[in-house]
């Protein structure tokens, strides 16, 4: 029952939202500079000016029917070329054109790679802590999204239960490094034994297993670190990108697929990213927008603020005595609460302005995910109000 | 086999793609000025000045972080509303911003359409001749498309057939008026009958059965005339529209879909595209292109040319001795083929490089399209080449 299922999605109440809600709402009251609204993963750096300038020339400089002209069905060839291009300069990995497809964002990549190697009642497996979303983009292409517990004291990789799930009906694995909402990067001795446990299991099961990567968060790396490029690790896999925040354009949803070029029928499976898109009728992403992210995609926005702001979070709660693993990169970071209820940790810190969001959904109950991409101003103005919250409840 | 679906969509060829290409090659022969080339329906006119000063403007003087940043999951509020008042403006049905939902064009309009209102195995009737697009976004959704014969004199549609056909596995219907391929505008008359008819079965079968309405074309009707508005005859309707041709602006990818106010469950019906886009990972289009086309939503581009076109062509195989239903609108003709095989006619046509689509895909074997979207001066040079074809071979 399909039309039910989306029906059920409706009604399920999202916390994220209502905590975002009520900060608005509280916003009006106090005037939002007063609210400590730690809720949304909403980049806030601007938009790079190489990016707004693409833009323009584009628009002032390019014949209106090339510009706004139809894509072809794998998206626009020189776009493609150009992504192709950046990636083996980065990684060193033989990328060319038709490895690449552009794509909605991240959001749009990782539900057409899970359409390409499931069938629907295939499973796909994740690690928790994961992304809630992975939920609606599995669920809806009728795969079952399997979620292994986590391993809290670094939040890399549970193995022992990861190789206890990775069964038969296991097509597909899909990894988010930087993580949301740990900010931790996996490292590369667990990259490596996830593509050695892989490995095994695809020759014991005689079918490939896929891993797909959920990479947007890839340039905020902290401490002047590069994340590993998975895609170095493992033949079969896919990986999922967007421009949202590291160039702060969510809203455009602009992202790509690149399949790896060792990949089993790597360019069968980019051709059938096609027909995907055909039938969900998205197509493309808008043209214009991918003609500028060619052009800006070695740029990124300056993403600096993120690292001041974690370390200003993250010296201040340790200081507290909350149990946090430090995070090395994107812009969260998921303390222990320090009591066993986060929501309720959550709802007494609403109190203080402070709006926490309890990480049940995340797949780690007992912890809550701050986003500190807000103005590094706001979190010192933020601290005096944490260190009250903790000191008169706990 | 989801999997091997999309790799048969993959083997299948377009016969339209395989015109294109062979137009393209023979382009770099003899000059593609030389071609006549009647295969693709891209727009050929100029995107509207306004359309990129509304750009220009949006770039240079709105903040990057809420011009570039997330839409909400319904898309951006201030841009539906837009939309309804336009079409309020327009066709006097009380659209109001709960209404509307903004698409990836009308195939994502379509394609969210058929999900809203079908279960897997439903089916969805449409009335040749249809645009072939139908299929994979029937096919992929898991409903099955049925095709009531056309009705070869005037075109409209075949009520004896569509009163058969639509039983009680049918929840939808899907319509394309004015219609590619034939140009024809479905009449009042047409319209009322078969609202008459599916409120009729709807009772009948104690359900609704929904009325999708597929309208890119909706701008371009010749004589001074309007298309009547299909929302105004039926209640339970869903309007699929695309800016794609009423601006030039096929790659950007950017329509909506507009539930009738009086539909059953409009705003639910609205509110269950947003977790549909969740699922697929699209989520909303572009929010630069949003708010743009909501600057625009009362203006087009020039779409003159299509009508002097077409009277250009209407007359000259008129004259030829052609059976042809004269086209209302778009910036299609479709002519029946002096002979049966309208494939053959098609190769032969090569030969004059007049590059003519056989319709058997748009349920309407032994006829062909001719998609007019080209200079005018062009068309000119082709009627000659085309007499000489048919006098030769006819």
């Amino acid at each position: 029952m399909l039309v039910q299922k989306y029906k059920n999605m409706l009604s399920a109440k999202s916390v994220i939202r209502e905590l975002s809600e009520f900060a608005t709402a509280r916003g009006k009251e106090i005037g939002y500079e007063n609210v400590f609204d730690y809720s949304l993963g909403n980049p806030s750096v601007p938009v790079p000016q190489e990016f707004t300038d693409t833009m323009i020339k584009l628009l002032r400089e390019t014949d209106t029917l090339t510009l706004h002209g139809y894509s072809p069905s794998l998206t626009i060839p020189s776009v493609r070329e150009k992504i192709a291009a950046s990636l083996e300069r980065r990684f060193g990995i033989p990328y060319r054109m038709q490895h690449v497809f552009m794509t909605a964002g991240a959001a749009g990549a990782i539900a057409h790679a899970v359409r390409l190697v499931t069938e629907p009642g295939d499973e796909v497996l994740t690690f928790a802590t994961f992304f809630p979303e992975y939920h609606p983009y599995v669920d809806l292409s009728g795969a079952v999204l399997k979620v292994v517990p986590p391993q809290f004291e670094t939040f890399q990789i549970n193995f022992d239960k990861a190789a206890e799930m990775m069964t038969e009906k296991v097509m597909a694995v899909l990894i988010n490094t930087p993580n949301n909402p740990t900010g931790v990067v996996y490292s590369e001795e667990t990259l490596k034994k996830l593509a050695a446990l892989m490995t095994e299991k695809s020759k014991e099961y005689g079918h490939p297993i896929y891993l797909i990567t959920d990479e947007p968060y890839r340039e905020i790396v902290f401490g002047g670190k590069q994340a590993p490029c998975v895609s170095g690790f493992y033949d079969n896999s896919i990986m999922c990108y967007s421009f949202s925040k590291s160039l702060s354009i969510p809203g455009e949803r602009i992202g790509y697929l690149a399949v790896n070029p060792a990949c089993e029928d790597a360019e069968t499976l980019v051709n059938m990213c096609g027909q995907i898109s055909r039938g969900i009728g998205h197509n493309c992403p808008s043209s214009i927008i991918q003609l500028a992210v060619a052009e800006c995609a070695d740029l990124t926005a300056d993403l600096s603020v993120y690292e001041t702001n974690m370390n200003l979070i993250y010296n201040e709660l340790k200081d507290l005595g909350l149990t946090i693993v430090k995070p090395d990169g994107t812009f969260y970071i998921f303390p222990k609460a320090p009591e066993d209820d986060a929501k309720e940790f959550s709802k007494k810190a609403l109190k203080y302005d402070l709006v926490l969001v309890p990480a049940d959904t995340f797949g780690a109950p007992g912890y809550f995910r701050m986003a500190y991409c807000i103005d590094t101003e706001k979190v010192e103005r933020s601290l005096p109000a944490f260190r009250k919250f903790i000191k008169e409840n706990y």
